[in-house]
């Protein structure tokens, strides 16, 4: 309380500067404290950092498309991953967001295509069924354009729900579902992990050949 | 290393989201996971935020001056302390940046003005004296314009040293020179108090009756 009573009252002696920390601390995580750092950090940079950030902000914005097929971020209508022709278009993995696409295809063990829902359902923060692309993916399924679904999205009770809901919609059409396994994390301690995670792993244990055929 | 070489071969999908990130990630405290964060969170707003983030980081360094006596950030040629007629322009608090001046405006107990180094005497950073606005200062003095000069540099090693080389250049001028009191902060527990802080509190204890002159 009073650390926060202290910067209502920040006399910034420029309007300018007050300005790009209002700004600034506008984003998540940046309070005006750590927004005062980085405005006070760029003003003694050469002022092309400065340019080149701004220019890449506004870039972003008017130049960022979203895939047609799948919503993944783009440059172009549609995007790299929907366009090559070396992956399985008939294999879809459903994940939440850009971020998840990124982290699986750093992997490069997913060789098939991906459905970007732009979150989950999440009644407490006021998302529902018609904020995800939800329509789009039971489109794909209707059409016969897909052989299985892989459900990746974090398996909490939002994820949970999401995947139960798109479930119920694309059961009747008869496609393979699956979910990402869930486990204990390569080189993890088994001392360490949670009683749900440890339980899981041996309730859905695979055989033993398959840990050796790694990648 | 690991996440480091995850994070190497990381494909944004979009050249401008990598672009974006990478600008965003030179900011001190930004890695390429926090930047990536900030970035899809803006690619999530209304484009008039990111606009209005961008123009305020230009319009930063175009626009803010520094003023001609003091050094601090300004809109204007001299800034607001140094035009205010009702302070004591004799009496100079020495500063290393600008946020020491925000802090010490804060707490409404000083009406003198500042004189700003633009950091401390640093050699292992590469910082010298000539790095620093000291001519300035002692030019000040010089010309007879300061009657007391305050010292509220940090008390580390370069803080001690900057102070003792400007000390050193106006020894000769004869006026009044003091450092701000370091104690026990107002509210702290004496038990977690450290060494050095509770011995120089106890050294110079001031009289029972200067504690009763609050504000």
């Amino acid at each position: 309380m009073y650390i926060f009573c202290t910067f209502v009252g920040m006399n910034y002696a420029s309007k300018y500067l007050e300005n790009a920390v209002n700004e600034m601390s506008q984003l998540p995580g940046i309070g005006k404290r750590t927004a005062l750092r980085l405005v006070l950090h760029l003003l003694k940079q050469p002022e092309s950092q400065t340019t080149a950030l701004a220019r890449a902000l506004v870039d972003l914005k008017t130049e960022i498309r979203f895939c047609k097929q799948c919503h993944n971020i783009s440059d172009t209508d549609i995007c790299e991953i929907c366009n090559d022709t070396q992956r399985n278009k008939k294999i879809i993995c459903i994940v939440e967001d850009v971020r998840d696409v990124m982290a699986i295809e750093n992997t490069s063990q997913y060789k098939g295509v991906y459905h970007i829902l732009g979150g989950k359902i999440s009644p407490i923060d006021g998302v529902g069924p018609g904020d995800l692309s939800i329509t789009s993916l039971v489109k794909k399924v209707e059409e016969g354009a897909v052989d299985e679904l892989i459900f990746a999205l974090s398996s909490t009770m939002e994820g949970d729900t999401t995947n139960f809901y798109i479930y119920k919609q694309i059961e009747k059409y008869n496609i393979k579902t699956s979910t990402i396994a869930r486990g204990i994390g390569v080189g993890d301690e088994l001392e360490y992990a949670d009683e749900v995670t440890l339980g899981r792993s041996i309730l859905h244990r695979v055989p033993f050949e398959n840990s050796l055929k790694v990648n």
